[in-house]
This record gives C-alpha cells, structure tokens and sequence, in this order.
C-alpha cells in the first residue's frame, strides 16, 4: 500500500498510530497544532507547516511572496488557537544552484508576515534539497488555559469568519487552467493567494474575549473545514450565507460556474479564521473585531446534526471535498494532482 | 550569486541579515537554537533541522532507522543547551509512491528515539513532495536562565565529551567510498550513523549541576565545533587527547589513514556532546555523569588563544574544515558533494 493509495489524511492516520501519545498534550489527534500547559504562564501552542517549492509556489510569485505566504501558514493555525505567536522558526531544503539574492527576499517576506503578527523569525537550519522546501514551525502562547480547538462547538453557536472565500479557487482557475479574467479580478484572486492576510488582530481580539467555543483557519477549504469542526464538535452546520467578494461572482457569471462551488470547495489556501461563537457573546464579539479594523461574517449556526446550505430556500448538503495533498481534488479521489 | 558559491554559512548570514532580531532571544545569531525566556517558568529552547531523504540517509538505513536519526538530529541541540525536551513535531514531505508501512516505521523510530529523551512526537504535516523530507522541530525547558550557548567558555575550562569520534568518518568511508572494513568494525561504524545515542542523560546531569560555560553537540564534526565554541567564547582551545575507539584505530591502520583526521575532520552527524565545563566543578560534574551510566572524556583546556593539538610531543594547528551543505568537504572547497 503506497502514500498515494489512502491520501494525506490515510498517510497521517498511519504515523499517528505509530506515536505513543503524550498525555499532557491537550488538542490530540485530529486538531492541527500541538497544546502542551505550562501552568501559570498559559499553554504553549505549536504548529509546524510545509511549502514545497514544486507543489505550493504559483508561478508569478515573487521570492518575497513565498517567504510571506510559508510564515502565514504557520502563524495563521497558532494564531486560530487563540495564542499570541511568539516566534517562528524555519527549516530550509535549497537548491544549490538558488540565488542568493532570492533567498534574502524570501526571509525578507518571512520576516515582514511575522512582524505583522508581532514577532519575529529567530531560527532555522539550512540544507542542500533538489526542491526548495521551506518547513517552518510557529510557537504560540495562550495565556491561561483557553485555547480554541476544534472540538468544543455547541447547538446554537455562530459560525462566522473574518472574511470572505472564493478568490484563491478564481486565482487556481487563472493559474493553473488558464481561465480568463478581467484584469481587477485577476489581481485581487492572485494577491490572495501570494499574500494572504494573517487574521492576528481579530484572532487576538476574539481569544482576550474568550467567546470562541472552537475554530480553525481555513486552508483545507471551507467545505472541509466546516466538516473537520463538525466531526470533532460533533455538531451539525446550517449555512443560511456565506462571504462571496463581488470578483469572484463576476468570474463564475463569465465562465458559467457556481460561486458556492467556488467558495466552499475549489480554493483552500485561504487563512480566514472560522469560529463558533456563543450566542451570548455574539454582539461583544463582533465589536471587538470591529474595533481592531476587521469584520465577521456571519455563516450561520451549529445545530445538533447534519451539515446543510439553506440559501434562497433551496437545501443542499455541504460535502467533504476540496484539496488533499496525494489525492488531488474531490472526495476519494484519486486524480493526482500537481497544485499548482 | 548562487547557494553553491557561498556555502551554508554564506547562504545563513544572507538570510539572518534579512531579518529583524528579536531583542528578547538570548542566543544570538552563530548559534543554532533559539532561546526566550518565560519568566519563573524558565527558558524555552527551540531548535530545527531537517533531513533531506537523497542527502541525508546512507545505503542500509532501515525507515526505523531514519526516524530514529531525524528525531535525535532535533532532540540533541536542545539537550546540549542544558534542555529537557518539553516535544518534537515534524513537517514530512513525501513521495506519493512511498510505501506506507515504511511511514509508519520512520514515525516509530521518531517515537522511540523521543521517548529514550522522556518526550513524544506531538504534531506534524505531512505534504507531497518528489524526496523524503523530515524537518523536525525540538522545543525544550531550560530551568531558570541556566541555558548553555556557545559563548561562555572561559580560559583554564576543561574541554570534555560525552563520548569517542571517528567512527562516523570511518562509516562514510565505507559506504560512500567503498573502503573495506573487519565485520566487526563495519558494524559499530554503519551502527553510530543509522542509531546515533542522544546524550539525554548526561545532558540533564551536566545542566542540573550548572557547571558547563559553553556546549554543543558535535554534528557539523569536531574540528569545527570546537572552532564554533572558540569562535563564539574568544578563547583558544590546547587538546591533549582525542578519544578514539579501537575500531577506528584498526580502520585507519588498515587503510593507512591519520586517525586524528578520522576523528577531527572526517564525520559530522555525530551527536556526542561537547561542554567546557568550570575547573572547580569538574569532579563533581565526572560523578555526575558517571552516575546516570555515562563517561566524560576530557580533550584539553580553553586558552587565552589559539587552537592546537598536542599529542604526543608534536603541536598541529586544528583547521576548521570538515562537512557544509553546498561545498562539501573542506575548507571553502568547491567538492559539490552529496552525501551520501
């Protein structure tokens, strides 16, 4: 049986049952980020994420770009937790024959996404690979003992996010299908995927409140992500809207394609933040995010089962597809995929 | 410019002039962890390294084996800064035709060389990529401020390792270079580069005494790890003695080759650790390590300056050569080399 048979969530399945469990670590299996108490001083949040030049890098990304986009990764899942990230480290696989000079705007970029979330890179190793691999790893503290995971979603509870979805799924359509667009459309979907915007001020603003019962960033998708909350809360989802920038209904219109298609299950890559927020926390919280220059949206409300998107008044069901490293696109599928 | 032009240490400054320095680490640049202090709580130690699966693993490495070896490349660096390791995560980049039971054995050997140190393997990512790629991270906890850079040493300190060099060496010229060997070396050889020891015990021992100015592990080979600690302390180190097992003695004999070379310049990827431990405290810190089952072997003294190897009645300088990502062997050599 070979990695490719059974996709990422198979190959990671397999590595955990080959790891004995650290009973202090508190998010276990299936949450992304690693929790592990330091009594008074908060938790320790640790993440660790990897570009890989071939796979992750679009073409027309600049060096820069690539450094930004590897720290967000990183910073975005502690920051989801509700810890303040507190440094970031990387390790470093480059081809010999790389320019120097494009490595320095890669750290650059690292450096510039890092502050952005108020710290810094401290660490790394570098290493000869025939690929340019950038692993980093980001440490996080929550103070107290409130970290948001993904388990921990109640019935009643608003899911919402900090922004919308569907530009990266537009700018993987442009990219890599060649998909015409007209040129204000094109250069918001390609920023968002080369420089995706870190949710630090919002998730910061939201952990201090403590009104998140559980959340995630989204880079699996929105699809998968509503799924894996749902499976670890064991709560349902009714999705009454969801965020759709106006360039990205104007290229479905274009091209005849269905921008919740587009939104839910094409993009991945996308670093809005979703919560489940209690109820009665809701007006509180979405002030506070208000008063740190962002915005919540509202997607809708965990129920006690079943995952569905009730717009206009016609009811579908949301399924687990978007990207899996191995897999490629859909559910089980199996047309490898080179993305990009 | 490229990578290749410059060498590891080049393409490092480049990137470490890149980036912004965080004022509250403690460790500075030229040292390869991170350190930043938690108050009461102590110090928390992060370090990242990477093994790249075409470079960095040898003929005859079983998958347990590459596990074991990726971890204690992680868990070394963080117990020669006088750290428990508090956890280890891992981001994996792999081949999509890579079998899945020889996964879920590298995570053993990740696991079991975890737990010898009395931590587990918490997180990780796996992403697709065309070689293996294990980058680790180690987080650890220094109690108090009593971390062990490698600044500190000071003249008339006793230079000492946890253990003997050249075998390392002795196994690459084997495996790489075809050298015949006795069954009986060839083992010990080829055994110290699949199953390095993580020196956990005699780390903790040394740490919990406070009695090392300066420390690392020996990984980019001894020559130049002794430069690194005289280089970053402003001292001059006399060695009156390398510790050299018998099997190395036999290979260099064999093959006429300078054992002192073996063991000076010839390795890396050897984990023993090396500390310049305070004269005042040195029985106590022998006692100490030979009371968790373990051996200091002392090499000589810091000086005021200068770097000499004395054995014997003759003096020779100790050249900072030995393995760089990028050059290969030797000093500013140009030897692109894989190894292996």
């Amino acid at each position: 049986m070979r990695v490719s048979d059974v996709g990422e969530i198979g190959a990671h399945g397999r590595i955990q049952r080959a790891l004995r469990r650290d009973p202090r670590e508190l998010l276990g299996y299936g949450d992304d980020a690693v929790a592990i108490p330091l009594g008074d001083w908060g938790t320790l949040i640790a993440h660790t994420d990897v570009l890989v030049g071939s796979r992750d890098v679009v073409e027309g990304m600049a060096p820069f770009d690539i450094g930004w986009k590897a720290a967000v990764m990183n910073l975005s899942d502690v920051i989801a937790k509700g810890a303040a990230p507190l440094t970031l480290l990387f390790s470093w696989g480059i081809p010999g024959d790389y320019e120097l000079e494009a490595l320095a705007e890669i750290a650059s970029g690292m450096d510039a996404a890092a502050r952005e979330c108020e710290t810094f890179v401290t660490g790394g190793d570098t290493s000869e690979a025939d690929d340019l691999i950038l692993a980093g790893t980001c440490l996080g503290l929550a103070k107290g003992g409130r970290i948001i995971g993904r388990r921990g979603a109640k019935p009643g509870d608003i899911l919402a996010s900090t922004g919308p979805f569907g530009l990266t799924s537009v700018a993987f359509k442009i990219a890599l299908e060649g998909l015409e667009a007209p040129g204000r459309v094109r250069d918001r979907a390609l920023q968002a995927i080369r420089r995706p915007i870190p949710r630090f001020r919002e998730g910061m603003a939201i952990a201090e409140l403590g009104s998140a019962s559980a959340g995630m960033d989204c880079s699996d998708g929105l699809a998968k992500s509503i799924h894996w909350l749902s499976r670890m809360s064991g709560v349902g989802f009714e999705i009454s809207s969801i965020p759709i920038p106006g360039e990205v209904l104007e290229f479905a219109e274009l091209h005849g394609l269905d921008p919740y298609e587009l939104a839910l299950y094409g993009g991945g890559e996308e670093y809005e933040l979703l919560y489940c927020i209690r109820p009665g926390l809701w007006e509180e919280t979405a002030e506070a995010v208000e008063g740190v220059g962002g915005r919540l949206e509202v997607l809708g409300r965990a129920t006690e089962g079943g995952l569905a998107l009730r717009i206009d008044g016609a009811s579908k069901p949301i399924e687990d597809r978007g990207w899996e490293h191995f897999k490629g696109w859909g559910r089980g599928g199996r047309e490898q995929g080179r993305r990009p």
